[in-house]
């Protein structure tokens, strides 16, 4: 009797919008393939070394089953922020996953995030290979951010975008409406500690029937708070309603975040990255005293990786794509590789997945070129707009039970 | 030759997704009623003033447009908050409106808005009848807040609270995703100074498939942070992840706002109300601290009142509704009015617009009664969401354009 081949599939990391139709893409190819069980690790590696893991199909019915995880966000199965230790390091970790993969007859391993993910199928693969054992290990890329190297974009970014470009469009609206005789500014807080491209797609905003924003503050140049309250001033010359981006992780020449300059107390995590919250709140202060008109802050907050509601259409079928494209993958042999997705065409807009070995992806953070800022670093350019657009098109219609969008999520009742 | 008979209609007070709806409903209606014109005052009787108005069949060429229209949010025509004086204080500014009426021959005057809007009805039809005017003025209801007496719910309200419940279940999600081993604490802060309506309306969140929030603190009870905090170190004990709604409007029993606790600086916006913003935060810092687990804080802010591409079809359709009324009853003869909203029924549910005499409208809010909050006021009960349920059913597709929700702006160039 030839021997089961199995699945197994983990999320980690921050999450998406999509990054659940990556594991229906995983799920749906591995039935289609022929693999005999498609196991979840709840919680990633951190969870599967604590057995926590699901047969898929105890949760995964029937196709409506695919069609609600793909509009359902956060990550289905549990994410963690769980860093593998270096192979010499502490063997016995990796000795224990192995045992777990054996023992359940896994023949592929697929891991859904970002950076840190990756370092994960390294150090697996790794030490598969020296130990000689069979699995065959695969990266599939998610965040929010954008910030991963050797990929055109991330899946999940084009969500987050099309959430932050709709949003913009209505609080610019909202703004409109209320100013007369009575400016107004408003300052909108975008996620990207280090990189703008999120806080960029505020541009998208600007369309036939609206301005956009009018300043866009990116955290890969400095920030100029002098500089900045005086185009606010000039802008406030022309027009009452004035909207500002800005990314929570601008900050000044000498390295100051704009978010400390409050004086509040640091916040600092579990990983020692301080806590970026308040850019916009900070200068919506600052502006009110010191031009002495009416301001607002606005911070997307969490919704912008959780609102799947406003998901792109394209970024769901990518996100499919690319779990499906590391099944394939691993069933024809690959192993240590990362699957990224390659612009065939701008216009008319064609992608399709390649690969990438993993030992390339060094920890770098693809940041937004200079050159796709404009000269005064204070908006994107229109080679930035070209590049997001595509990533935001077409929709999922939400499934709405009772008013409100249905999500699929995991019945721990089915657990094995 | 008949006198033409001319229509004008304006906005007031703050936006709603659905206080364009309203304006389409009175556009439609007139036109149907063979009203020669109708004008929208820009930004209210403030800008009427100023003689700024605009022949809406400049702005409103086809179906298509009363479409777009539904689907925009803010207000269209702008917004003003403009409280005319008493009669007898300032009679110059009523013979200046009613100059301005004449010369554009208008038979009927509507207003959308809230409370203050009510009161500029009932001063211009009392200064109509006193100086034997012809003109007609009807009031339509519009706010988030849910806190007029007399209708059984606002405008605004359901898609507000269809566009909260959708969102407190992406975070419950992103929330459960993210913890294991390493509890958490989000704090959603919702709109409602006095009036807990929005804030009750994350339990709708509670569904099938989500547990819905485990706390929820509306303004219309005092806040205890001491029995709050006991409550959440229990749930710790059951869970890890505890999501928490509050009013940005819940304080002490002593009558400080919890907001004010951060000991920062008070904000005062012209009409000397404070600034209630950071709820959220604070607590999220006193969670921190006090507990010692993640927190993290979440202002739905701006987006709760314009976010239209979550906005609820029976919103829509009843704000186009009482717009309709509105014109329908200037049309039978009727001023000095505001229209209403009637639930016929519950189940199944139906409405239908009544009418309300202006001066009987007394400036008071309607608040959440005491009985549809449970015995701890820390969750609203089975009462409350069935009054809510309805109002935030069914859909209107954005219409989408390049990616994003299209709305209709005013074309400036065709003001008259």
């Amino acid at each position: 009797m030839a021997k089961k081949r199995n699945i197994i599939v983990g999320q980690s990391g921050g999450p998406t919008s999509v990054i659940n139709s990556s594991l229906a893409g995983v799920y749906s190819n591995a039935m289609e393939r022929g693999f005999h069980k498609v196991y979840g690790m709840l919680h990633g590696v951190q969870g599967l070394l604590d057995e926590q893991y699901v047969d898929l199909s105890t949760q995964i019915h029937n196709e409506l089953d695919i069609e609600l995880l793909k509009r359902t966000p956060s990550a289905f199965l549990g994410s963690c922020r769980f860093k593998l230790p270096e192979i010499h390091e502490d063997r016995e970790i990796f000795e224990k996953i192995f045992e777990i993969l054996n023992r359940l007859e896994i023949d592929s391993f697929i891991y859904i995030g970002g950076n840190d993910s990756m370092d994960t199928i390294k150090k697996l693969s790794d030490y598969g290979t020296i130990t000689g054992q069979p699995q065959k290990f695969l990266g599939v890329p998610k965040t929010i951010d954008n910030d991963l190297a050797l990929t055109d974009h991330t899946p999940g970014f084009g969500s987050a975008a099309k959430y932050i470009g709709a949003s913009t469009k209505e609080i610019i609206r909202d703004a409109l409406g209320l100013t007369y005789h009575k400016p107004m500014i408003t300052i909108i807080e975008v996620m990207g500690r280090n990189a703008g491209w999120l806080t960029g797609a505020t541009a998208l905003a600007k369309t036939e029937e609206c301005e956009g924003p009018d300043l866009i503050y990116l955290p890969e140049a400095d920030f100029d708070l002098e500089k900045c309250t005086k185009k606010v001033r000039a802008l406030l010359k022309k027009k009452e309603s004035i909207v500002i981006a800005v990314s929570e992780g601008i900050h000044l020449a000498d390295g100051r975040y704009v978010c400390e300059l409050s004086g509040g107390a640091d916040y600092v995590d579990a990983f020692g990255h301080k806590q970026l919250q308040g850019t916009a709140a900070y200068l919506a202060g600052y502006f009110a005293s010191e031009i002495g008109c009416k301001t607002r802050s606005v911070e997307f907050s969490t919704l912008q990786r959780s609102a799947s509601h406003m998901a792109s259409r394209v970024d769901i079928d990518e996100a499919f794509m690319v779990g499906g494209a590391a099944v394939k993958s691993a069933d024809e042999g690959d192993t240590g590789k990362m699957i990224v997705i390659d612009r065939v065409s701008d216009d008319p807009y064609m992608s399709s997945a390649g690969i990438y070995d993993v030992h390339r992806i060094a920890n770098e953070e693809k940041l937004v070129p200079r050159e796709w800022m404009n000269r005064e670093a204070d908006y994107v350019t229109k080679d930035f707009v070209d590049y997001v657009k595509p990533l935001i098109q077409g929709d999922y219609q939400p499934i709405m039970v009772n008013g409100l969008p249905r999500h699929l999520v995991l019945d721990t009742k089915r657990k094995r």
